[in-house]
């Protein structure tokens, strides 16, 4: 027989964009690596270069960019760092986004809307991505706008496990602060074994577009309550339905969320809130004007790290999150 | 100049599977035309046979069948028939499935499960669907599933009218039956201007996979309960809503959902249920055993007829919604 | 240079359907392993559910399904298992159809008609299959339909073993049953070195649309028959051979076939006919019901069993057939 | 509301390659319309350069090439013009194809070959071709190797009515000239209501690889043979069953084919052969050294030239062939 | 027949990203209509908010953006347009952008780089552009990036008229200021018939990866000297070839190009150049700061309006530029 | 766990079609290794037929074919042996062509012209083409064509190597034969660090479309050119500039160019010009008929077989060519 043989073999590579370097090296630290040395800059125009400083041929690589602010450009360098790999013979992609961008635009929500998050992942597939992992999706749907596998991570029991160790089980209560987060919140009740409370929007059907009443739906009087989020943007939902939960005679409320975005004033805001304590992970930079004390980060790092782990050498995935996913 | 040239024309035609020829009749009826006759049949083998009557070169086609048992067959029916289109020239072919089929797998609830709901997006697309038209998806991210236009239409309006008219909203609240509807639900509240509740399905911890307690969060004495969902499957969600309803002393309870599936005992366990009514639409055929009078079956003919309208002649479906979508 | 190096290393893992689990387990013991277990059931609306066990990625997986009644059924389950090993990360996947569903429709045979065969291999590609493989397609040509690599197995030299030991060849003529089946036959002949005789259905000119006349072309006098076919559907083809066969001075006929459809009452007339024999394999469940003594079922697993394990060490598949394919 | 509006108009253009320009101004004739003028030449390297002379946006192109030899030449050519026109915005692009080169590698008759008649339909798909059109592809089943619609169209009404018309049918008998002409052959027993034989072609066992006999199968003695076939390429398969049928007692033999190859020294070997007439259309041009007197040939011109006009208007094609495809 | 028919009809709708409406507004007079009203704004989190505010169904889409800084959030703007198009039913999408981005990147000058300019072509494919309009492209190969028609508009007619008009062709000479621009600067000498210099980046071997001369190579002294480039982004390469033009005797400087990108000081710097004259057009926005007098801009909105509308009437382009394009 | 486990393997193996063997098996030799056995022949019709003689499944395969006359027939036969190595299961194809056809198609000059570069890529990329290895494309933007890893081999080491061996680098002068050379000829002076001219085509503005002037941009008195092209066609670009540079007193004129295409009379009219040396490689056979002496040929086969050894190794390509690419 003609040809040449060789044993097989593979090789992990890990790369990081701009946006929020520390975490990408934590990840590093974690595998006991290190991130592959990339050149990465703006033309004057703002268009972004890259070159990646060694073959890459035959490899595993990880694409790590955290979807903050500037948005745009660091979604486009994501996609241009996935492009310079395919062309470089990368043998599979994994687009690593912590936080993935645009998810909240999951659907029409009126017509002549786009579908952001489905374009999203056609983008990265386009550019030439093989796989998407990433923690705690706005809608668990967005799964299935990649045509590829998902790994999709949670931070429910580094979170879960922050607020039992600190606050106990006894006197909790849950508080979806929206219709849209009651099914997260459900996870979290059969986690820890308490009761839920939803914070309702309701309109005034005299005064349209407009919610006037922000209704506790459930008991929460007397009760240390835990509002439950996928992420603190803005603020003004944990702010508001902090307030009404008080407002109804709850003891303490503290925040918990995967993602912090802290758009705008949102730290400023949050830090005049009546919250005991608002719990996140560093899935996006923390904005370092915060007012401490107030505001506990837990490291995602592990969490990815074991995951890119598995991925790499092809063990379980589900396996990390004992039997969710 | 070479060539030959003519005015532009274009056709409607509408094509319906076996699955619930009834209501493709209707929906032609109501556009003053016909279903262009198409052979269909089983081989013995079980392999399904298409062929269309007429010649379709050009032709805006839609081509209606609702996802019912035998729902694979059904669903492949209409793959076959939408290949038939293509290959026979077809200008642009709409999947109407007033229920889609699989629209529950629309995630992976845990690890090494299909997104069958994609899948079947991706089957339609592949088969040569240009767009589909369907009512009331079991989540709307589902839209982003398809790589193409999906018309979502609504039957809120239909069902609340019903509703109100028959019941007033003074004295009603509208109930989500688990978390997973809380936001459909606020879609009610919204419109009829009536306060929410929510059945919330806890587990107990000690009994770990098994949902011990059907928790009534918000308030429901003396009130008339409307039970709102997407569908009606095997009837034990809203049965067992019912019961926990009455029991927090509602007076009256009724429900009403969108899809009427009744997979198994539904009809004989919904039938006992101490509900004062149960009203669906049309989208999937309807029992023919079921108990009358506590059954309203609403049409949902007249919306996909005028939907269908708006497609052919290129107006807006969105305004059928009053600028919901 | 950066990243974790680690030597490669290949996994094939076993996979099968609810449509004749025997055969798959069959399958796995010749190759000394077991089918993974898999959750597979319908929903009470006939959806169909499908978890996988254990984790998958990076395996070579087989999935093992037969296209028997109810056929849209089992392909639609089929997909979906595709489908979810593709977003678990299976490295690679072979849809294994011992027969394959549809291959009858493999052209348009007047207009406005479907390729339903070629429908079948896009929808298998869609779902995410890498390659195929099936036994003696209805046609060699929809190896075409699909865009990757088919392995095309064939019953013929497990057929003709069997006739020639049982039967010897010196008296034997080799028969196609009809026009599309000679190209079959003259495998048969040129393997076992005998004659030919065919039968064609004439129309009669004076009453279109209609076979009258079943013809024998061919000298079958004093000769044993043996009719050869793909499949046995409804059996008729094959009855009225043996009628046209008999009736022409055969001394003795049997049948051989690679696929058991056995539609409708096929066993009742088969049963009945003038057959000495009929041979088959069972790439389809065998129906309890038919008569015994007649039928000869020959397992087809030993053959899967080798493709499948070349197709998984990289070896030549094509040697499996001394040179045919 | 926005916008500019206007009527919609289409236009026909027809576009030919430089392999049998004839054909393709006889088809644009009976369309009373011309071939729009394109600049077609090699570039000394032999690279084809093409150039279409007129504003094509928005049209309905037709580009007409003969697959005749050079082969490989006069696909290549095609592939580039549909790009072009596809570039210059071309609305539909119909590929007219009255030959469709390659069509008889349509599967692997041994492992390891390509299936050269779809990686055509492939090729042209890339180029940018939303449709094919064809005269009697030598298996029907290529017909789903393309992803699109494929008008098939069929010389047989030609051929055959020019038979009955020179020979009657009362002494007339089909001769199928192998095995994988049966089929054809039956098509035309169906219409002119006479009997089949067969060419046999018997291997000898004992000197593998050879064939060694062309049996007839079927009483030819004392009767007009009419030997049918796709396209007559070395001529070898019609010269050797003119032999067999004559030494078997044919009074006549005449044959009848599509598709006139005549590679090599056909011309001159059917010239000596005893064949009293061969009958052809003009899909492929004809060898102008062929010896007169035996050779009919029929234009295929204006069965193309009703199709493109149907195709066009959007009426049905198949009615051209009274109810067959 | 069944079905319904309309006569066909087609309606143009411009739509305009945020990133230079005045662009868009002035090419929407020149066709007497308007910009359809989108809204479009960026959520706290600077993710894009895109809704058309009319209905789209069937209309030829025209989304005009400049690709201006900041130059990420603008693709990504025009993408979700895009996007938001193709869901609400657009028949066809062209993106105009005049100066099209990432344009530079159209190579891999090193290994391990991207493509960028692909990557950007098939990112608005992906997002579902099925037409690209541009100005002037860095290089005319990106055209083929893009796998659909491409509009490749010139503005050098519109500069070279101006040029022409106010220094006459006497004693011009076009001058390119690098490799890269010979053969544009070759289309000026071809148009205007004057002589040809190019300024040459000659390395110094002993000091690598460093320009140490600029060579201008061609007669200069005592010329009119016009530099022309695709883009003006830095200045930096305009200023030094004027520099060395001066410091060989040219008796005036002018330079023209289509893009003014404009990036840092480079007004600043180009106001201090030895510059009479910078002739660009308003492809890009007209940094406020630059000094006047010098710095002439020609408007390009004519010439997009009337390619607009020959795409829009299916007339010609190329019949825009008398045979260049 | 289920499975079976196997350490990784993987298989290099070299195919070469019939245009160029001999540098095939030079390449074959240099890796120490053979050209697979493939049958590749003619049928008569014209149409190609491949078949490779040993099991390819899961190797690394490269295909080399030179696109010299008659180039399409060439072109072909490579896109049918891809065809046959993806459906014999080779695990990566990629084509390596050292002179890749059609390159200098890779815009449109004018309206309603084809991008045939852009075309062939994508032949190769539906055929199943994984990679693409070529040598000095006439752009190098033609990387962007493919839509995947595309290995951009450099001959300038190779003949700069030679040029300056044989002549030194003290009296030479680079020189771009024409604007579109300009680039190539500047990485010559990086390279070689010696002054640049160029030959400047001008139009007579009175006599348009006709080159009247072949103008020297640079100083060549008293020089050793050396004319610079990355093709030798027609010649008549050589022997042009050698006439222009002679004429304005340059003491010797030689050439050096990647492709030797030689199509017509260019031998002839080469040995006649005013050449000392004209170097090249053997990306394509050299015509036999050329006077020796003038010519010289170094060989391309090292580079190529370093570059496939990378490849498959998983090593640098980009290493090869010291920091260029």
């Amino acid at each position: 027989m003609t040809g040449i043989k060789q044993a097989g073999e593979k090789k992990l590579m890990l790369f990081s964009g701009r946006a929020y370097p520390d975490l990408a090296h934590e990840v590093a630290r974690e595998l006991r690596t290190e991130i592959t040395p990339t050149e990465l800059r703006d033309f004057a125009s703002g268009e972004i270069y890259v070159r990646v400083a060694e073959s890459v041929r035959g490899s595993d690589a990880f694409v790590i960019q955290c979807h903050t602010s500037p948005i745009n450009t660091w979604i486009m360098e994501q996609l241009v760092m996935v492009d310079a790999l395919k062309r470089a013979s990368a043998r599979r992609i994994t687009v690593v986004a912590p936080f993935f961008g645009y998810a909240r635009q999951d659907k029409k929500h009126r017509g002549r809307e786009p579908i952001s998050a489905r374009l999203m992942a056609d983008l990265f597939a386009t550019a030439g991505a093989d796989r998407i992992m990433t923690v705690d999706l706005h809608t668990a749907q967005i799964q299935g706008f990649f045509d590829g596998p998902v790994d999709h991570l949670h931070a429910l029991p580094l979170l879960a496990e922050h607020v039992t160790r600190h606050m106990g089980t006894r006197r909790l209560t849950v508080v979806a602060p929206d219709a849209g987060r009651v099914r997260v919140a459900e996870r979290w009740t059969d986690r820890l074994g308490c009761p839920l409370a939803i914070i309702h929007k309701r309109r005034d059907t005299e005064r349209p577009n407009q919610v006037s009443v922000h209704e506790v739906v459930g008991d929460v009087a007397g009760r240390t309550c835990v509002i439950i989020d996928d992420m603190i943007d803005t603020g003004s939902t944990v702010v508001r339905a902090a307030e009404a939960l008080t407002s109804r005679g709850a003891t303490q409320v503290i925040a918990a969320a995967t993602h912090g975005v802290f758009s705008g004033d949102a730290a400023e805001r949050l830090a005049k809130a009546d919250l005991a304590q608002l719990v996140i992970t560093n899935t996006l930079p923390i904005p370092a004007c915060f007012p401490s004390g107030k505001l506990i980060v837990l490291s995602i790092a592990p969490l990815l790290a074991r995951a890119i782990g598995e991925v790499f050498r092809e063990g379980s995935v589900t396996s990390l999150f004992e039997g969710e996913s």
